[in-house]
């Protein structure tokens, strides 16, 4: 079972650095970093990049090529496409474009792009079942958390009823210093942006579009809804006052953003009150899901939803096409 | 991709009844339930063993034989050994013996028998390995919780540097009523045993041993150490008294049964101080899992660690038994 993928990083942010330096020094065996891209240009070398030709920023690099990564994948220089560009709403590009076409022409996928996932679930897996490429987006839900792949690999036989869960390690930060802290949401806010927590303009993650992106891939691919963004009613946590939170932890409870899909498939994110003692009740920037199974019961995972987690997130669904396409290499 | 497993289901107690009625219901796809065994005699029908004909004591059972079910799996009559016999210490017997003689023709196994894992890990995934036949074991440790195949599918790339877990929902029910009512340990105990939750003879769960042999079929499957039940150091929970866990509670801890792997490779079980924002410190019969992850981080896993939601961890096995034989028939 021996294969060899030529695989491309595009985006070189945080996460592209990182994962592109771990597929040089070999970390999954049976690929290999034949390019890096990013808006300006690209990097490709056909007999593999080495570690140590990775440092410094990517215009620096070693045969760095003004152009588009969308040439390589044109051009079939490569077998897998691992896009790490950011999030961007409401169109999802330029990501969206470069997992059509990787996906057309039978190039494997894995993000950690939300946009794309959360914005064209049902038109991407139908290509990619059309075409037989692989998509897979471990790293857009959960950071470091397993999710899609636990649904597919470990519940087999068992039914996802529905789902709840703290998807948004920001706001979940926000929420557990007005907690623990008596802080106003302002304050809290404040602090989370001077940590670097939170983004210089936060709206999307506290205004609940981010948790909902999440909720939205979960909820097409955990539970095989079809449901979009508009069907999402969104609350953010932008008006929970102090006092709330403060009535609230008299009584036992925390106010947290929850995401949650129930068993009638509608989908919601709101603040709501929690119990201490629930699993679910975790605090900081850890994120928190409880699937409802029918035969296991409710079973939660709780882990960093962001940040360099999300590497291994990537990793494990790099893994998953090598195992894959050496399964079909056999045949 | 099609085959059609012949599978026993071995021991007919709580999860030998409902696998073996999931499995004839065709939850499971590729699966042919052909006979059912436990102690007295068995039933085998090549045919497949429909719903209908699983209501009732197996020896009243139509077709019920006198003998055993090493008959079955020396006369190349099953494909897959389903084990559900009950744990058995010290000497693992008769799921040992079954065990050995599956996978010595080639038989693939599923068990949720704690003592052949924990007593002959080695000897069993080495016989596995040089008859290929599959050895599966998720039902033995945490229920309904997916562990041994979350490492395996999930967490593919990253490494787990330690474990810590509240292993026994017994103990677990015993200290949350200890802590929550300010009972002693001899009034949680003995409510436990009238709600069925504690056995009889309590010994092996609140004396740790339990907790031991999961921790070490975790520390040997997951982590890919070579340890045996001598090197774990065991302290139960009957010497846990009120006043302890009432102090613990005025600080904001609890008193929990905690089996841990340390990064060193030391393996414990003991009654250990958790806060009670820690993940882990969860109650009732709950079970609970902190994986450290050189990537990831934290990942914890919450569920339940007994009874109806094992089914599911003995049916993702299986079905993993499917899919593996699957790809292989395809090669």
């Amino acid at each position: 079972m021996r294969v060899t993928l030529r695989a491309l990083v595009n985006g070189y942010g945080f996460l592209g650095r990182r994962v592109a330096r771990a597929l040089s020094s070999g970390r999954v065996p049976g690929v290999r970093l034949v390019a890096i891209a990013r808006s300006t240009g690209y990097v490709h070398r056909p007999e593999g990049l080495p570690p140590e030709a990775l440092d410094g920023e990517l215009d620096r690099l070693d045969g760095f090529v003004e152009g588009s990564a969308l040439q390589l994948l044109e051009d079939g220089k490569v077998d897998l496409l691992i896009e790490l560009t950011p999030t961007n709403l409401p169109t999802g590009e330029p990501a969206l474009t470069h997992i059509r076409t990787a996906l057309s022409r039978g190039i494997d996928v894995v993000t950690a792009n939300k946009a794309p996932i959360a914005l064209a679930y049902r038109e991407l897996t139908e290509l990619s079942r059309s075409t037989g490429a692989l998509l897979l987006f471990e790293g857009t839900v959960g950071g470091g958390i397993p999710l899609v792949s636990l649904r597919r690999f470990c519940l087999r036989g068992d039914e996802v009823l529905s789902i709840r869960g703290i998807l948004n390690g920001t706001t979940n930060y926000i929420l557990s210093r007005m907690h623990f802290e008596g802080l106003t949401f302002e304050l809290a806010l404040r602090e989370a942006q001077n940590l670097g927590i939170a983004e210089r303009d936060p709206t999307l993650d506290i205004e609940g579009y981010d948790t909902a992106l999440k909720l939205l891939i979960l909820a097409n691919s955990v539970m095989g809804l079809d449901r979009r963004l508009e069907d999402v009613r969104i609350t953010g946590i932008s008006r929970v006052t102090a006092d709330a939170v403060s009535l609230a932890k008299e009584a036992g409870l925390a106010v947290k953003l929850i995401g949650s899909v129930s068993q009638e498939g509608d989908l919601s994110v709101a603040p709501r009150l929690v119990r201490l003692s629930d699993p679910i009740c975790v605090h900081g920037t850890l994120n928190a899901v409880t699937f409802r199974l029918r035969t296991a019961g409710d079973l939660t995972l709780i882990g960093e939803g962001a940040g360099e987690p999300t590497v291994a997130s990537i990793l494990n669904d790099v893994w998953e096409v090598v195992t894959a396409r050496a399964n079909l290499t056999r045949a």
